[in-house]
């Protein structure tokens, strides 16, 4: 196969010029070009993806930093993310950082090294001075935005507050709420919201918080010790892998969901559809979140000006089985 | 920044060379290569990754082809892959098929486009031949092996003697099989394993095929309809997403799990431990399948033999509520 090298000897020039010719950067007196243009054709010379990227500095590459791809709620938004720079012709580094800073920036490293053309975050750890310092576009996704990048991110607090309100309305009046780790900004927003909501609804001194981390396991436990020390009739979950937790911690006690316990869960993945009661939930338009994200950054690449900053996704609430409205209350 | 150009400009030598002397590679006197250094020394060149990749035609990445993230058997088995692929400082691109064979060759062209240092792929549609032609080392994962590419799968055949040898033991003696889509070889040799055991079980005339797509809402409207239909005791469900799908409908019925109809899924995803009652499943080894596969591709990349050619995990029965002994029977 030809390379680039091989048109400029047959071309007499430098691969430097070639490079000028194909890229149609910089001046090219119209005699070399032809030169150049009929080396390509003789050799059958075809300009690859990475001579590109050395030249142009650019690689049609993007960085994807997801903390886990196997925890539920991030594989919808992979796919987005995929489906939306697919149809830009980029491809998807994906990395997982485990949401640990030092993995976190041994992957940007790697990533600047190949030249990506931008990179898409969801992160709690990295400060915004090191995400500055990429040099490359940056979309902040499903994390509050920093400085001054663009980012998607969905209304939890305006999403605890329907899930806390639902429970109301459906007769519950002493509503836990199993709580996210301390250190996610996304689970302290939706804390803020509960407590915000539950103040409102004149249910102030009613407050009780189960210390989750977002994980099944954990939540169940909790939600077991919880019920064996105070009353309860509805639970509101900082996610739905929690809900799901809670749920198993309410049936093992020999409870009934909804009659005696209602339960809410939040993000909206599919599991909440597989559980008996299938499980109420906010639902997070994780689909759209990853779309939007890659549609913006394809934008700040491309250096084309942006309708909006920061973005912030309504959230629906979805109603099922584990809180069916009781009707003697 | 210094570029390779200028480092050949203050070198007086060709930028190939300049390229020889960093990937120590063809023939570079001693003064010239002296002279190199010099120049690299002084400009404080670091030759970059994509420069590397031009020139060595190797990209420390790799293509993972999966049909879709988003179904819960992929993200671990993804996730493997991506950890091992770290460890070896290579980065993944990730591509979404959905099994469609133009979606692929699409991917293929990409990669090859960027210089993959290898593939790993999950797939049913390529034909060797077109593989074949890659020129890249691939690596065939979860998928029948295709011609003399390295391949990991699990053991599909014996999973499903394995299941419906577990309903017999529990007292099912009408055990009816939720089959996956036909044009998949995994669902095929679950298929054959369950009638094999059948037969050997002396329940031959006793088979009833409930024709599943993988999917949760299809099995579940399929396993009502056989449900009116058909007697049945126990239900064994090529995947676990059709599993849930057979619980819910038995449950929709009235009937009970696992006293009237016991259910066991096959891959041991999350969700399985999700449900009420938990579901019984054959348990692929995901992670370990997804980092057996990246090994073999970082060995076939640095051209290092193979310990093994093909791989065939073994699985295992992981008994939960759904078939729990039935002490009357």
């Amino acid at each position: 196969m030809a390379t680039i090298r091989d048109v400029a000897k047959l071309a007499g020039v430098s691969v430097a010029t070639v490079s000028r010719v194909l890229n149609q950067n910089g001046y090219v007196n119209e005699d070399t070009e032809k030169r150049v243009k009929k080396a390509i054709e003789q050799l059958n010379y075809k300009p690859n993806e990475v001579a590109r990227t050395l030249f142009k500095k650019t690689s049609k590459t993007i960085g994807l930093i997801v903390p886990d791809i196997s925890n539920p709620f991030f594989p919808e938004l992979v796919r987005a993310v995929e489906d939306v720079m697919n149809i830009y012709d980029y491809t998807v580094i994906l990395c997982n950082s485990d949401e640990k800073s030092e993995k976190e920036k041994q992957y940007i490293g790697i990533l600047k090294q190949k030249y990506v053309d931008g990179i898409i975050l969801t992160t709690n750890q990295l400060e915004s001075d090191e995400v500055l310092e990429l040099g490359v576009p940056v979309v902040v996704l499903d994390r509050p935005s920093m400085h001054s990048f663009p980012s998607v991110i969905a209304d939890n607090y305006g999403g605890a507050r329907l899930a806390t309100r639902h429970l109301y309305d459906i007769g519950c009046r002493k509503i836990a709420h199993i709580q996210g780790p301390t250190h996610v900004v996304n689970a302290m927003e939706r804390f803020r919201g509960y407590r915000d909501e539950m103040q409102e609804l004149g249910l102030w001194n009613e407050q009780l918080i189960i210390q989750g981390n977002y994980q099944l396991k954990q939540a169940k436990e909790a939600t077991l010790r919880a019920l064996q020390e105070h009353k309860m009739d509805g639970i509101f979950a900082g996610n739905d892998a929690m809900a799901v937790g809670a749920l198993k911690a309410v049936q093992q006690l020999g409870l009934r969901v909804p009659e005696d316990v209602a339960i809410i869960g939040y993000d909206g993945i599919p599991l909440t559809e597989m559980t008996t009661p299938e499980l109420s939930t906010i639902s997070q338009p994780i689909y759209e979140m990853g779309a939007i994200a890659a549609r913006i950054l394809v934008k700040k690449i491309e250096a084309k000006p942006l309708e909006q900053l920061h973005y912030v996704l309504p959230v629906k609430l979805v109603e099922r089985q584990s809180t069916q409205r009781r009707g003697t209350r």
